[in-house]
């Protein structure tokens, strides 16, 4: 019966994903970004209140996988959809579908990997990659032109990418100073810009740091 | 390489459930209904696919139950929510989510209990959920009153019940007669009224059919 609190955090982390969407459609952009970020904090919850009560098992894990697709694939793509993307038409449908899809793949690759992939995520984390758009929605920035899509269908397909990045539990991919300088630079550089400091910084930062740090990696590989 | 077809026809499943999604945002409750339709559709192709070619694996059922949920439990409860359940406020968003909620209770116990349940499908199936609702809403009549939201609360219940169904390979839980005659019965009398034969009526009686002949079953045990 313990189980039951960490698959009703799970199941809290669908329903925001459902009420953002609900939002979305009622054109409450700010409040349908802050209910994805919400069901990220119910997401980040449920695995360590399972493994605190000794109850992690197959059935959770299959309910998180799931109720991630919808927070942080489906509701993020349809958000953007409703804000920005309808107005490209049938190519908006499209990105918001490309990023749902390349969120399932994503989720799918990694429960197969479960057992071989240690150390590091492969690929930017689904819960990641729908903050980077739903933190991008809260600032209030209405995107004008071409960029957001890109930024948007870059994000999904990070998703599905083999770059490495760090699950900051301490070991598997290294840290590289590099990478690591020049993304704090370009975070101090938004916050100066923004004048504010948002959530979108944070995410974004991440989604950049894995692609740094693999190419630096590559990069160290060749000189060896 | 060959596994490519299966899985990309689950991809369509869910680039279905996407655009369901997109078309009720934008009133086009047809054109939505339509769109769960064809996802049910993909969604029963590609397991038999995969199994011609002999590729089904661990990476294609996981997909598969990711995709299964956007199609079949986010996008009728977001349909039903833009053509009716709005109407009720909050009470509709809490349906909306409950209906997603057991889609993902039902999938996540399904690829549990893979093993165990074997012969019947233990609640009903989350894409003839999804299409009972679908299928209504694309025979164009407007629910009126309060009906429709407690067929809608009901279906979802059936999802997480242990409501035994048919999986109609010849074995596992009987037909019984006069379920099935009450059933056929009641079709009939849908095909009257409606003047027309549509989806709904086999979707409706499939789900109705599990609810009599479990009832029966009951009914057998205690009288032997």
């Amino acid at each position: 019966m313990r189980s039951i609190i960490p698959n009703a955090l799970t199941a809290l982390n669908l329903v925001f994903g459902v009420f953002a969407i609900i939002s979305a459609y009622h054109g409450q952009f700010l409040q349908a970004g802050t209910l994805i970020f919400a069901a990220m904090i119910a997401d980040g919850l449920d695995g360590r209140v399972a493994r605190y009560f000794g109850v992690s098992g197959d059935f959770g894990k299959e309910l998180d996988s799931l109720c991630d697709l919808v927070s942080f694939g489906v509701a993020p793509g349809f958000l953007a959809y409703v804000l920005v993307l309808n107005e490209l038409g049938f190519i908006g449908m499209a990105i918001a579908a490309l990023f749902a899809t390349c969120g399932a793949l994503r989720l799918a690759r990694f429960n197969v990997n479960v057992g071989i992939v240690k150390g590091y995520f492969m690929g930017l984390p689904i819960p990641a990659a729908g903050c980077v758009i739903a933190t991008f929605i809260m600032t209030g920035l209405k995107p004008q032109g071409i960029w957001f899509p890109i930024m948007m269908s870059i994000v999904a397909l990070l998703m599905v990418s083999t770059i490495r990045y760090p699950d900051f539990k301490g070991k598997g991919e290294p840290i590289r100073l590099i990478p690591a300088i020049l993304t704090l630079a370009l975070a101090a550089y938004l916050i100066y810009t923004f004048r504010q400091i948002n959530l979108f910084i944070p995410f974004f930062s991440f989604a950049l740091f894995g692609i740094l740090n693999t190419a630096f990696a590559l990069f160290d590989k060749s000189n060896s």
